[in-house]
């Protein structure tokens, strides 16, 4: 190499985003195998690439001549926390909107709306979320014509906190054409101004559709900001890569677009909408991995039932609180079993939503039949698994299946699945130490925005299967509960290998990247309810320091 | 910088797809300006990017130190072509389908079907083009009950040579619905057998879609040949970069996976098939330059009007050959405006297909009065501009309206102009060189595959305005004629300009990326019959051989 070269070189390797050799120096670092065993070490260097190239002991001095070095101060420092499910853009979109659930009266709402829209004249519509008349001590809903008076240029659309219920302006009853005439939807109420057949403003349960369907779809500047804002909360709350699960084309040309322009921090391993989207965007076959480990389509999620709250989820007998209804299933047996064949025959990853036993069970069966023709390493997923026959339990171990699962869940919906089920069919709910015992792959993810970006309050809630109350006492269905290093592990490595990541990010090794949070604690020294506590004091993603508490 | 870094560097060099500093000598080299301007140089140093870092005189020695040295051996290098308007994925969708263009009778037809279809077992429907029943000496058309002697088992659909009638076997007509009481479509006809109402085998015109309908898309795998194999065309033709004309969302993900995996050699200036595929690619903006200059969305392709053989094309009076038609607007003034609009408003490039005169003078209009609210640098394209009211011509020399033309539909076209049109209504017709005097900015393309991809053919028509025959004699409407040097320059600094890709390629010029052809004769001193012979020798991108006449 003569001397122009090495100019050159110097001038690309400046160019490039990442430092140069770094030694991350004076840290408590923690990291685990997928089987929970723990590596303890006390610093690392990070090259060119971002890659570990070593992992150091307490003294040990670094083999390679170093360029930085950063003194960790004593702070503990896990992998980056792998979210093996969410719902990357929804969760984005969902910062756009004005949010209501901290207000405390109609008033102050009203006023916060008024505000809100003077802040975006340019908005074509104001949507927001959050909404609660019990808590402003109101006695009632509020009214389109309260809405008018603060906001009548243009449609208003106000989603309350719980999601089933929704408040209009004029302009948006309007737009949705809900008059006098307009005829409650079946499983849906307008609500009516009182003596009257003219609607008052709120729309419950399956009314909403006729507001939420004109609402204008986001502007293309919009779907950009919202994934800006949502990796900005990702990164706050210490994951550094995510599992986004129903990718539409639309999310898939964002996140491109962001990595094209460099801005795409967080790692997505991306879940298709549809077969039909997988096919658009892989083509023959998966991606290859994008933008330096950035983006891969693995795959396809597909949707087998619903939920459990609104009695969707499949189950083996009736609804405990419902007899007669067993739940919807939204594909048959055959057209699950083709989805997924026609996946697999590309090597293209399933990944199929089954909450209830019946589904489940349904799934296990359908991976068993597939694994004849669509052999080898295949990481079937099973994404929720919440509620399994426990007879069905030990499946989980077979031809390599995931379950690709959502701590949180288990305490928000604990009173919910009591009441659907009955205690007696909750053998296998939630079943984060059957499934880990019967020989099952587990991935750990949020599930936001269905529930919180907060991976240590899924700590938390694994090692406890209590909630943030501490209730129940004791845990509900304790036997379910798992060690402090096999959940961070189902939160790391284990939500990494769900997505054919590992070797490349997961766990703090020589090779992978190097992604990692330091936090005000040990997670794995802790209790539940001191780890829900921890705070995430930096967030790293290939060896670049890419969130800061102090400059929050 | 110390040691390892040097050889970390020197590592990293090795490992791009560039050559390192290469001199290209012993050339005859010519580079156009967009005026038409020559410059001749006698060798060229190209950079580890694929870049010119020098243009050399006979006689000059490199500035900088060396790696490589390539022997030109005397040959004439141009920049390589830029095709200003072309179907990129239906060019190589083109190639996957069964040629029957050069069969001589029925039964080497016959042989040619059932030996694809051999070679072909997975595909679940054969199709072909090309075949004549003229050439063949048949006398009649072919029927499917001899189609269904050499492939029975699934269907054959086949268009003629002129894309106006198709022939399918029984299969097809079944996959098609096409029976005895199916009555023929307006503007179609379904061939009988004689004596009887059950098809015979050969549909016309428009009762061709009842087949072509239920033909399956192809699939991602075909996709992907397909852009190799056009590519591999575009290369063997001097191709290095082309306008895409009407992207879709199922292209630009095809497009984007060959640029992924470094399979995307010939440049793309995408235009997308809708505003709708705009605004999901680009989102806010047209894209950056990806892959290193090989792939940008720059805007959208609009409809304006059809075709002048189907009297699609827009006129001001009734075409002379159908009194009281005056063509179909595909897109009404103000859907255009709109359209045009919403490109304009977030800096997406406008190209608009017009080929009739009244589809011209709408176009130009709407260039006028759009420009008042988005001004600035557009580059407004019209595409085609084939028939031009000669009142109109002066309006391409304003808001630097770019007029992009592909020469070989003069030739092809001339006689159905005449008919269609009448000697009075032709002064603004293929009007090349009065749009360069008033102004206008060329771009030339080849428009493949709707005709051949040869650029050369192109320029031979550009100077001559006489077809492969060397008719009419003189040339037509010969005033039209241009030079050498602009018809060159249209095809590639003009196309180029045309795609906001100056400064990138076009050109051989300091800083511009090293695309060349290296050709058997100089085009600048060759009459059209010689231009014609020319052969390419070699393609060159980015400073990489990508294409060499001797290993063919």
């Amino acid at each position: 190499m003569n001397l122009r070269h090495a100019a050159l070189a110097a001038g690309l390797l400046m160019a490039t985003p990442s430092l140069a050799d770094t030694h991350i120096d004076n840290i408590e670092g923690v990291s685990v195998m997928r089987d929970g065993t723990i590596d303890r070490f006390a610093g690392m260097v990070v090259d060119e690439d971002g890659r570990i190239s070593e992992l150091l002991d307490f003294g040990d001095r670094p083999t390679r001549e170093i360029d930085y070095r950063i003194d960790g101060e004593g702070r503990t420092v896990v992998p980056g926390f792998v979210d093996g499910h969410l719902h990357l853009m929804e969760l984005g979109l969902g910062t756009l909107v004005l949010d209501l659930s901290e207000t405390n009266s109609l008033d102050e709402a009203l006023s916060r709306i008024a505000a809100y829209a003077a802040a975006y004249p340019d908005r074509p519509w104001i949507i927001g979320r959050g909404w609660n008349q019990e808590r402003w001590g109101l006695g009632r809903f509020p009214t389109a014509a309260e809405l008018d008076e603060v906001v009548s240029d243009r449609p208003v659309w106000l989603q309350r906190v719980d999601g089933h219920a929704g408040w209009a302006n004029t302009r948006a009853l309007e737009a949705g054409g809900v008059t006098a005439s307009t005829t409650d939807p079946e499983g849906g109420r307008i609500e009516r101004l009182p003596g009257s057949r003219n609607p008052s403003g709120v729309l419950v349960d399956a009314a909403m559709p006729l507001i939420d369907d004109v609402v204008p779809p986001p502007l293309p500047e919009d779907r950009d900001l919202a994934l800006h804002n949502a990796q900005n909360l990702l990164l706050r709350n210490g994951i550094t890569a995510v599992a986004d699960m129903g990718t539409s084309v639309e999310d898939w040309m964002t996140i491109r677009r962001a990595g094209d322009a460099g801005r795409l921090r967080v790692r997505v391993m991306s879940y298709a909408d549809s077969v039909d989207t997988m096919l658009l965007i892989g083509g023959p076959a998966p991606t290859q991995w994008l933008y330096d480990d950035r983006l891969r389509l693995n795959g396809v999620k597909l949707y087998l039932d619903g939920a459990l709250g609104s009695r969707g989820a499949l189950l083996n007998a009736d609804y405990e609180d419902d007899h007669g209804n067993r739940g919807l299933p939204l594909l048959s047996g055959t057209q699950l079993r083709n989805l997924m064949s026609r996946a697999a025959l590309d090597r293209f990853q399933v990944a199929v939503h089954a909450i209830g036993d019946a589904a489940n069970r349904e799934a296990l069966y359908a991976i068993e039949e597939l694994s004849e023709d669509y052999s080898g390493d295949r990481r079937w997923r099973i994404e929720h698994a919440q509620i399994v026959d426990p007879a069905d339990l030990v499946r989980f171990g077979q031809h390599g299946i995931i379950a690709s699962m959502q701590p949180v869940h288990q305490t928000s919906d604990m009173m919910m699945a009591e009441a659907r089920l009955g205690e007696d069919r909750l053998g296998g709910a939630y079943a984060w130490r059957s499934i880990l015992e019967a020989g099952g792959h587990l991935a750990f993810g949020t599930d936001a925005p269905v529930e919180p970006v907060d991976p240590l309050a899924g700590l938390a809630v694994a090692i406890s299967r209590t909630n943030a109350e501490g209730e129940p006492f004791g845990g509900w269905r304790p036997e379910e509960t798992i060690s402090r290093e096999q959940a961070l592990a189902a939160y790391t490595a284990g939500a990494a290998y769900a997505g054919f990541a590992e070797g490349r990010f997961g766990r703090l090794a020589e090779g992978e990247r190097a992604d990692f949070v330091m936090l005000s604690a040990d997670p794995l020294m802790a209790n539940a309810d001191q780890i829900r506590d921890i705070e995430v004091l930096e967030t790293w993603i290939a060896g670049q320091r890419v969130y800061d508490h102090e400059l929050e």
